[in-house]
């Protein structure tokens, strides 16, 4: 019985079960780490971010990555709590980024009150996050977490000036997207490893999948954000074109442009200047071009990768959930 | 001639003095470490917070009690650019919390990019702080500067929520300007004494310092911004009040206030109604209460405690200085 159901279960749920207990421990770290004598506004801001419906794909990476590696001590479920709140300070800090330039000329003393609260909220949980990756002792998680929080922060603002010019070619997407999602991936499973004291070829090899995984998993959103079929992402076809986010579908269609098609995208990216049916006609164009199954493709090549760079790691029930995770965050697409 | 130009220079400017080769090897590794090869936005955005005329108070204290306490290791001048670093980082995730406020109703788009960097860049340094402080290897300052970073981001949540709210009284304030500003200071002369292997006593002593001369320090800059004489503060007089502001002159005021004087600071402060006058009509308030004298004193105080913390620590030029360095913060008043 509990292998039908873990032979059709998604792999995501099938690991959220097989670490039920170590879960259980990282949102009761999360929740005593979250709340704050002096500042009760601060549980408040992070309770919707932090304890509903977060999927928790990170720190189950790392406690995979422990467990796997035979670790039984109680540090995994610090870097566990660590990784979340690394990724939820992200996560509020974009708020910030993302909306001053949606709600643009719209200021409301809410959304300003958001933004204040946004950002140190941020600085609070990253603080927290640094605190909670000392407890563990293990100056060689500090160096790879810290190092991986430098990689994302300079990912960020790479994306900030790589964004609206034409000029982004793959290689740049690779190290922005390298920062804003594999970095942390690549973090959370490194550690575990480090954490079981795993030998430096399997520290590696998870350093690998995590890093392979993350580039998949972000070059999968980039392309539903064009292809949209699901409801279940919760962003509209083109939000990245309307917030003129040069990302991998329309690099490749601008690599492949004519003239006629460069100038179109030099108008609605570059310049910003959009009106109605310019979504459509981009549409157009990525079809022409065949970007989005291009796009697809490299996915699947990224997602593959990442199953190989499993080898190194002997048989185990957690490795077969690992390797079904990277084919499933490309299943997405369908 | 030594000794007759130390007598009359600013302590500040001869702590620089001695401990000038040291103060290079900082400037020369924040240098180093707020290069980025991919996102070269990030020297931009900071070289300006960073590079010039910064007074670098806060390193200086690190880099004091260190060789006070007899260090000669590598390590002190990696502590003090981590402290700047997080004081930078702070200063421009507080742009983005005060701009937001001040330039409301009109978010130019150059605005928006800068709060973008702010956050960002912010975040880069605060990240490259941790990598600093990881380089030690000592896991003793890791936690006491992780814990400060909690503190500082803690003590800004609270100030969000405490102003603009006459209920904040002289304890809250007290604890606001623990988190944004003494928590640096006393951090930063904590660690000097760690890295140096001083005994706990001295290390106890170092933090009390550090603690009291943070808290005399904005006290001073609290009070300044109601009594203004100086340019030099770079501020108008009044800030804090149409930003509303609560700090110890008003706490002071609204402690004796009569129902009417109430009903003006609820007006002012908690609604946020203010016209022409009010800020007049506020300075004779604090003038009728003795508000202002009744802050100086309280920063003396400070400085009081912050020289006496300082026994338990045996003769030592440095010493000399940072004893003289509590009185000068509060001799900025006249």
């Amino acid at each position: 019985m509990a292998m039908d159901a873990s032979a059709i279960a998604k792999p995501h749920d099938r690991l959220a079960t097989y670490l039920a207990d170590d879960l259980e421990a990282v949102n009761g770290l999360i929740r005593t780490k979250m709340a704050s004598k002096h500042a009760p506004r601060i549980p408040e801001v992070t309770q919707h971010l932090v304890e509903a419906g977060g999927k928790r794909l990170r720190p189950m990476l790392t406690l995979a990555a422990a467990r796997m590696c035979g670790y039984d001590g109680p540090f995994h479920v610090h870097l566990a709590a660590t990784v979340e709140f690394i990724h939820t300070a992200t996560l509020l800090h974009d708020d910030v980024v993302d909306e001053s330039a949606q709600r643009r000329g719209r200021p409301t003393a809410n959304l300003l009150w958001d933004n204040k609260s946004s950002v140190l909220v941020g600085d609070y949980l990253f603080s927290r996050s640094f605190q909670l990756m000392t407890e563990t002792g293990n100056m060689e998680v500090l160096r790879i977490l810290s190092d991986a929080s430098a990689t994302i922060a300079e990912g960020e603002v790479l994306q900030l000036t790589a964004a609206q010019d034409l000029a982004t070619d793959e290689g740049i997407y690779l190290q922005v997207i390298r920062g804003k999602t594999a970095a942390l991936f690549s973090a959370a499973t490194e550690v575990g490893g480090v954490i079981a004291g795993a030998e430096e070829a399997q520290v590696r090899a998870l350093f690998d999948y995590g890093d392979a995984l993350g580039i998949a998993f972000q070059i999968v959103d980039d392309l539903l954000d064009y292809q949209g079929q699901s409801a279940a992402t919760g962003k509209n076809v083109g939000d990245d074109f309307r917030e003129r986010k040069l990302t991998l579908p329309v690099i490749r269609a601008v690599a492949l442009a004519d003239a006629e098609e460069r100038a179109f995208w030099s108008r609605t990216i570059e310049r910003g200047k959009q009106d109605d049916g310019d979504l459509d006609h981009a549409l157009r164009l990525l079809a022409k071009h065949d970007a989005l199954t291009y796009t697809k493709d490299s996915a699947i090549g990224w997602a593959s990768k990442a199953k190989a760079a499993l080898d190194p790691l002997p048989g185990h029930a957690l490795k077969d959930m690992l390797l079904d995770l990277a084919d499933y965050v490309v299943e997405r697409i369908n």
